[in-house]
């Protein structure tokens, strides 16, 4: 949510220029994304998005996002286009940083999703696995159960401060995930990260899917799993099954369930509640506490995850 | 450079539709402005700035900045319309705010002010001051002499921690000031914060003068003396003559200045240095070192301050 890199109008026209979409009209920072600059830039041709890569993305996963996003839009799935300049390159650089220039969508993510919300979802979601299947670019998943060990034990001596027994709990949950994670599950590109925000409605049908930094080679039903969690429960952390049956019966009416996956989902769904729990610790315990940043409490993925450790199947999640 | 306050997509809808600008086809958060929320909405009738304001903002101000930017506009200034709904009105209130739509600007703020940006800028301002005066309603500078005691009181305490010897050397100007603030000079409605991020260019012409929400009725040529604090001194704070020569010589061209003014001058840019200097002293000694919000160095105005207690008279600013 902030403006990290500042580009001069100068660089921004000569930037611009390298491009067949008419000349800068205006450029306004938007406050969206975590991670990267994004700026909300108007030209003769249009309106498109140009984003700054900022140093939490690894430059060498760029062609990957960019080639996802262009993939995808091929194959009719609703996300930003990376636009091509005249040298026929989408990615360059601009203010010291990588950047490219995407198309806009309209739309706007919901602050309240709904069951009709998680309908159009899960049919989107389950869309998009089956576009990614033919895409050539492999990345491994970063934040992928190899790597919650070291996240949680970066963070073991501060858990406790915010929940008694919680450093304790972790420890026994992830030996548990460690001990059982599903190994030959059908895989291919998941987004990892399509929390409401990512993405846009209009008149109820999805017009957009954004923010594809995290995609990656994954359990397609891990991505189901880590949606089940983003966006089926309540305020107060109360699972809402019918939001679950409508994303997962959508979903499976585009791409089927195997029988492995459906019996692998609630152990699948704890994997995803522990990781997102993790990352929101890590930064909990790693922010000062008077910094003026929004901390995402990570407790709300500690209520999520028990719900998830009392699920015996997946006819819990109204998979049946 | 945040957003404080999210609406729902239901709330936005029902917002929108007591206007005749079509229906929402996306709204963004956008990361400028300190003081407001700011969205950029797009509907089927355009492009437009979504404000809701929060709590720094007083809302009896608001029919003032409102009125204002209505009045502007229609006196040829390029400035933000604001929007009336089906109702005539343009203020309502959306998700517990006061909230206003106004009309986009193109144009980008120059991140590199130039002598010619200074011209056209001087020229913009005088057309301003020229088209307020027949605006009919008034409001009090609200840091304007009479408040800089108080504030400078909240920070004597830790001045010197800035700078040695700091305290001591605001409370002389201070006295100074008050002893010798100009009284009878023209006066009028005054942007009062017309910084380059306020000051959009399109091909080298103002497009847009933004942020009208420290506008008041005070000293015209005050608000000459902020922009030349403001846009006239090159980084590392020595003065550029020729930028402010342009900006008072292209300024006079519109709008003439008096004998009393251009006497007055240096002391006005005395004063308008201290304004910014202490609110932004204010600011430094009470917002926590580790906050990650960019707090203004406060030392950037006493180099300009101290520059300005040397000028003998306006010619040094290029005034003949």
């Amino acid at each position: 949510m902030a403006v990290y890199t500042e580009v001069s109008d100068e660089d921004l026209i000569a930037f611009v220029a390298e491009y067949d979409i008419g000349e800068v009209l205006s450029c306004k920072g938007i406050a969206e994304g975590i991670e990267n600059t994004n700026y909300l830039l108007a030209t003769g041709a249009g309106t498109f998005i140009l984003t700054l890569y900022e140093k939490r993305v690894d430059p060498s996963d760029l062609p990957f996002f960019l080639g996802l996003m262009e993939h995808l839009a091929l194959q009719g799935v609703p996300c930003p286009v990376p636009v091509k300049g005249r040298d026929g390159q989408t990615l360059r650089r601009l203010a010291g940083r990588p950047a490219a220039i995407v198309t806009f969508l309209d739309g706007m993510w919901p602050r309240k999703a709904t069951a009709d919300h998680c309908a159009a979802l899960g049919a989107a979601l389950a869309r998009m696995h089956v576009a990614g299947q033919d895409f050539q670019l492999r990345r491994a998943n970063g934040l992928a159960l190899g790597a919650w060990r070291g996240l949680l034990e970066k963070c073991l001596a501060h858990a406790d401060e915010v929940r008694p027994g919680l450093a304790a709990a972790l420890t026994a949950e992830l030996d548990h995930l460690e001990a059982c994670w599903p190994r030959d599950l059908p895989a291919g590109v998941i987004h990892a990260d399509l929390f409401p925000d990512n993405v846009f409605f209009h008149h109820g049908q999805v017009s957009g899917l954004i923010d594809f930094y995290f995609a990656c080679w994954d359990i397609f039903a891990y991505d189901v799993a880590i949606c089940l969690n983003a966006w089926c429960f309540e305020p107060g952390n109360s699972f809402n099954v019918t939001k679950a049956r409508r994303l997962l019966s959508n979903y499976r009416r585009v791409r089927a369930f195997s029988d492995a996956e459906i019996e692998a989902l609630p152990l699948l769904a704890r994997g995803g509640a522990l990781r997102f729990l993790l990352t929101r610790l890590y930064d909990w315990v790693h922010t000062p506490k008077d910094a003026l940043v929004t901390r995402k409490n990570p407790i709300e993925y500690w209520d999520k995850l028990r719900f998830h450790q009392g699920v015996k199947s997946a006819g819990e999640y109204g998979l049946t």
